[in-house]
């Protein structure tokens, strides 16, 4: 065989205009100066386990720890999940909840990123359309493109709390819309929607005849004056799927165990037909290991309320310094205090620099001259603003905030 | 909302025709008679871990709890894998190849099943179709009728100790055929390919620029008289994609740690639009937990080869009972002895019996009246067979013959 015989069979990338937050930060992470002797601080990744502050629990250890010593759960799983494992999450969901799931409601994925493909993948039809936030977390996009799905952005407002352009929800469906995604607590924003503003989801939605595709990874972790409301509360208004996981919550993102929940009282997604399809799906995915699964119901239930508190606490206390430090340097101001999730948008005053053009540069000069990492607004859709994750130790974040006050003090325009 | 109002999202099933083994399983668990004392003897599915003769090393067992217990793998791992797992593993099958496999070469995936989707979903563009075996592993078919990739069958000549009907794959080859997929050991056949057959079809393929993919899930499970020789062998003939797991030969399905790897030293896999669409496609699965990942080098390295022997032993054993069991009962029959992996297809002369027409048929009625499972051939493309797995203790093994000989002797035509 010719080399390039077989050129007809190699794919050729239909999704280059796609920007992956792991692509980028690991171009970002290139870009840092080996001699420099400075520690590399990485605000660019919603992984709070670089920082031993943040640990799950000894409870979640274990449990998984004895599942998988207990020698029962080395064999396969039913591709939907373990029957125990759906019943504890639909449990554990319902108790904010007017209404209560049942283990049929609950898939069990791979994370929360399973989840995603799980729903994107069977709302996709020819011709289909689906709403995406702007900013969104990047994912929704590439997976879009995956499962051909066309993708239309709605823009999140910023002088409003990061809420939904409902007037541009409105304008952007067509009858070839299938749903709209929120992510609450937002990602990137760090914002957490009100139950007054996830009604006015819910009917728009209704109005609009689409679902409502609510990403709730970071579920709970809420730490303004706002608490945490799931979408699913509107279950009777507006079929809602549920994408959430251990992963946040319980600081364990390394474990992949998430779900895709039908929060959908009026029981349209239990038409046979539909139930078949979706399980059909997860026949051809690899899902969470069982031994995994099988330590959920003992995590759920046996997980104290202090380990969840001293999160919230700790996120608290994290995102009030990440502010305050970033609003001491000119350039960079955080527009809307974070009341949730790990991460917080950063708007960036060009004008205040002298050789800096936009958010990619400004990251990739950062990275080299300081070592240190943020997520330029651009892979989030924003561009010239900045993603910066606080679930960090208050002493890394001063760290790198003073390290970019230098940076900028270096890099200010001459008056 | 009207109910039925979001009726245009709901998607409709455009896989009905597809058959997966888990669905039909299910269906036959639930035709056993509850009231009946006889212990329910499954030999539907390939999973050794319920029986307690198979069980897994206790070197891997440690590893993952010692991985756990570190601390230091809660966190996300890079999507392609953690870069010590993609080592260990490239290490682990070049020693079977006559050339190295590189980390850039392996893709961790979350079990063979997520590593066929890899597979077909890289290769799927608008036109194209795949060839696959039959009878075949049904996960395939699935999976492509959900990335649309058309499927074209090619015959396992039975007489022929299920070698592929090479003829048949000309035939159906054209200028979008992206490529053809072996099982090797078989599933559902239990045939080893010999180093010739394999030859063969490398070249075939090459003669046809298509691409192999190489299901390797039951790699090293040969107990016959051909050693297992993988297809990567022949990977500078023709690019193969070599799939495969811990599974089936470290006896733990339910771990999902499986590989997705480019055999191919003319590296037709690695130009740089290639691997960036490979890259990003892992960017929307779920892959293993990090944990796993973690403890895969030193599975390979300190699983003691007693081990692997034991394993052998065991399979050749039971499948040798197995056979002469089958060959005892006159309605059915073993043509061909397995050599390999965990199940063995089945012969049924529906002549011989009175009252059922059909594989399906023959299976539900053994499910009730005598609680033993065994798949209809059906399910994996051949109508009127049987698969069994033969992955079990040999007393279940025998309790479960016996059984479908009283079975025969009641449903046996009379003369």
């Amino acid at each position: 065989m010719e080399n390039g015989a077989v050129n007809q069979q190699i794919p050729v990338d239909t999704t280059s205009a796609t920007i992956t937050i792991k692509g980028i930060l690991s171009l970002l992470l290139q870009n840092v100066d080996e001699n420099d002797n400075k520690r590399l601080i990485s605000l660019g990744m919603g992984d709070p386990t670089a920082y031993s502050c943040f640990h799950t629990t000894q409870v979640a250890q274990e449990a998984v720890v004895d599942a998988i010593q207990s020698d029962k759960f080395n064999g396969y799983a039913p591709t939907v999940g373990l029957p125990q494992t759906r019943r504890a999450i639909a449990e554990y969901l319902s108790r904010d909840l007017p209404y209560k799931l049942t283990s049929d409601d609950v898939f069990v994925t791979s994370g929360c990123t399973q989840a995603i493909d799980v729903a994107l993948a069977m709302l996709t039809r020819p011709g289909a359309n689906i709403l995406l936030p702007r900013p969104c977390f990047p994912i929704y996009e590439l997976c879009s493109a995956f499962r051909h799905l066309e993708v239309r952005h709605f823009d999140l407002l910023q002088e409003n709390a990061w809420e939904v352009d409902l007037d541009a929800v409105e304008a952007l469906a067509d009858h070839n819309t299938v749903a709209m995604v929120i992510i609450n607590p937002g990602n990137p924003c760090g914002n957490v929607y009100s139950y007054q503003h996830l009604l006015k989801i819910a009917e728009t939605a209704k109005k609009l005849r689409i679902l409502v595709i609510a990403d709730e990874v970071y579920g709970h972790l809420a730490f303004g004056g706002k608490p945490f409301v799931p979408m699913g509360v509107f279950g009777s208004t507006v079929p809602v799927l549920t994408l959430g996981s251990l992963s946040k919550r319980w600081i364990v993102p390394g474990w992949r165990l998430g779900w895709f929940v039908t929060s959908d009282p009026r029981g349209m997604f239990r038409k046979p037909k539909v139930v078949e399809r979706i399980k059909k799906y997860f026949d051809i995915l690899g899902g969470p290991a069982t031994f995994i699964q099988a330590a959920v119901p003992r995590i759920i239930e046996q997980t104290e309320e202090v380990f969840f508190k001293k999160t919230i606490y700790l996120l608290k206390q994290s995102s009030d310094i990440c502010c305050d430090r970033i609003n001491e340097i000119p350039c960079i101001t955080c527009p809307n205090k974070p009341e949730g999730s790990m991460a917080v948008m950063v708007k960036l005053d060009l004008s205040l620099l002298e050789d800096i053009t936009n958010d990619i540069e400004f990251c990739f000069k950062l990275a080299k001259e300081e070592s240190v990492i943020f997520l330029p607004g651009t892979a989030v859709g924003l561009k010239n603003w900045l993603r910066v994750t606080f679930a960090a130790d208050p002493n890394s974040i001063e760290e790198a905030l003073r390290r970019t006050k230098c940076f900028y003090q270096r890099h200010a325009r001459k008056l």
